[in-house]
């Protein structure tokens, strides 16, 4: 019953804005994408680039909690419902990239579908996005040795995902015995099959979180080797991110919402029902004092609640502080549970319905959806193959 | 109008035998396997093997010379002809770790389709063998990914191709800087891609070369550690080693016979005319001496040109030396320009033919066994994933 964030969208800090906001380097009118984004995005000037395509994927992890939701799946949905016609929406349940860390099978095969229904649950659209297991489509795997040929060693080995994995400090060297004795290829070459996962569907945009950025530099800088030496295949991924929706522990507020974290009142699941989310809520660790104001630094526990609000509310966090300034605790607790269990009511409906479904209906769009996978990469294979020689 | 050895089997020197030697490690009883080779190959006792799988593969870089074709295909062609009825033969062109070396993409075309007639020219047997391109069959590349997930960055960082690539020391560490500025993540991981093409279609049986048993055994070590972790669904498979044939430049008979060798004369390939053919042997270097002897230390350059004699001739070295001790040098000379060329016409008409057909010929022959291969990996696949959940 978990699935969570992979790694190209996950949450992170960014209090000041609503919109998804492009990394730097991005070859296109940044104006003009902040001015459109919302009932559309801007189109790149690249010769590569034909149309846009939004590309993202998720790990099938554990449950998707509030911070994932926020972070990720909810902007998934905005950027779907906001697309203009000729954008291509491609969202990834990342099985492949899951096997970088020990798997028990059948608890894999159960959150491969959990993750699925979760999308769906979201408001993903299989018939305006397409939604797929990445193990269904070879061609993945097939850029993926591509790219390996002209990945570098160097590079990789400066990345820091694969020590935080393995709880090395960030200038452990390869050579670090410890880490040789630990480290897999898999883990070792995560960007590259990330890289693939972007680059095989020629994603123009790229949703990702804050900690991600540096996995799609990687992508672009891979994406600009191959160019040069094989002519213009890829466009070159621009990062979407993420306005962030830090959403941080409700037991630890100085700390983010995790799906590790051992108490479960620390976090509120999609799945969680109206009455363990008022449980959560009324029992969030907030400070001794009884008044309420949006202090992120001094007053984390109340200030991470106005956050939560702020998300579900037209307000800002400052005009929720004031008008909350004579409320109790309790009053804002209350308010807040209710906006969350009645926000993710519909969400919580719709995932068990998935779930309990008989009929073979999540089956048959996952296997809709990687037809339309296949033939989406089929299309930059055939481009790389003749450019290759293959 | 190149083709050469791919890894899985190059040329090595073994001067005692004309029989292909299992490598140390092997599960079934080794005089069983050399009293029946000639009409069939024992049957291993492991339950995971259903039946004998024969694969090998051959990388499209260069024209094969006479080292590579007694050396390996030759072999290949034997092992094809004397096989019993249920043992399956798959041979693969390699072009997927061609990649790992700068290629011409028009060059490269061509030289697939050059090493596919070779195997053809030499006599594999499409409706008995399994002649495929590897970039046709994406199940190698899905394995390749999965295979990641469990391959030892320690062990891969202490086997030696991707260093002698580079040329550098066999005791360079992956820090060193050089080695890490120029290394790219497919040379590193080359032996993982070709675990996979062995074991993606469950091969009991590797011809390979004596500088291959390294990767050999890397192969073995992976298909273990998986079956540790998810059952057992990979045979362990056993090296044939080549009893080698290690044919030598016949300009300087103390090194290899090479493609890369400046000198056109040091080497004979295999379509190569009967005119260049005397030519070459007509001018490879020997000593000084008139007298014929096989000494390979001492007079390496008549000693090779005795080696590549009995390769044609049911006699051994000394046997021939003893024959031709009264003999001149330039009739030795001629008699072996003789039987190379005489043995090899067959090869370089066959090959001139199969090149020059417009009908499509080698397209159909290309296409039939990537159909083949996709489906005996497509058996394998079915397993894995099943095994691991996805």
């Amino acid at each position: 019953m978990h699935v969570s964030c992979y790694a190209l969208y996950t949450p992170r800090v960014c209090r000041a804005t609503n919109a998804l906001v492009p990394s730097r380097n991005i070859k296109f009118n940044i104006r003009v994408l902040l001015k459109r984004y919302g009932s559309s995005l801007a189109r790149p000037s690249s010769s590569i680039i034909s149309s846009q395509t939004i590309f993202s994927g998720i790990q099938p992890t554990g449950v998707p909690h509030l911070g994932n939701y926020l972070g990720a799946l909810r902007e998934w949905v905005k950027l779907q419902d906001n697309a203009t016609e000729g954008t291509k929406l491609l969202y990834c349940i990342a099985d492949l990239h899951a096997l970088t860390v020990p798997q028990d099978s059948f608890q894999l095969k159960e959150r491969r579908r959990e993750a699925f229904a979760t999308l769906l649950a979201v408001g993903l659209n299989p018939d305006r996005s397409t939604i797929f297991y990445q193990s269904a489509v070879p061609a993945h795997t097939e850029l993926y040795w591509i790219l390996s040929t002209v990945a570098s060693m160097g590079y990789l080995s400066r990345m820091t995902q694969w020590k935080s994995k393995l709880q090395l400090p960030e200038n452990t060297s390869l050579e670090h015995s410890l880490a040789r004795s630990k480290l897999r290829l898999g883990l070792f070459s995560y960007p590259v099959l990330q890289a693939a996962d972007i680059l095989i569907h020629r994603a123009t945009h790229v949703p990702v979180g804050e900690d991600q950025r540096q996995h799609l530099e990687f992508s672009r800088y891979t994406a600009n080797s191959f160019n040069h030496l094989y002519g213009p295949i890829f466009p070159s991924p621009d990062a979407l991110i993420s306005p962030a929706k830090r959403v941080m522990s409700l037991k630890e507020p100085t700390e983010k919402m995790s799906k590790s974290h051992s108490d479960n009142r620390s976090k509120i699941l999609l799945t969680d029902t109206s009455e363990e989310i008022h449980k959560k809520v009324k029992v969030a660790l907030t400070d001794s004092e009884a008044s309420i104001t949006y202090e992120p630094i001094h007053r984390p526990g109340v200030s991470n609640l106005i956050e939560i609000l702020s998300h579900f509310d037209g307000r800002s966090c400052h005009e929720l502080a004031l008008a909350y300034k004579s409320a109790s605790l309790r009053a804002l607790k209350e308010d807040l549970a209710g906006r969350i269990s009645s926000h993710l009511q519909g969400v919580r409906e719709r995932y068990h319905s998935i779930m309990v479904d008989k009929s073979g209906y999540l089956d048959a769009i996952a296997e809709e959806g990687a037809r339309t996978a296949r033939a989406n990469a089929d299309v930059t294979m055939k481009q790389i193959r003749k450019a290759m020689g293959l």
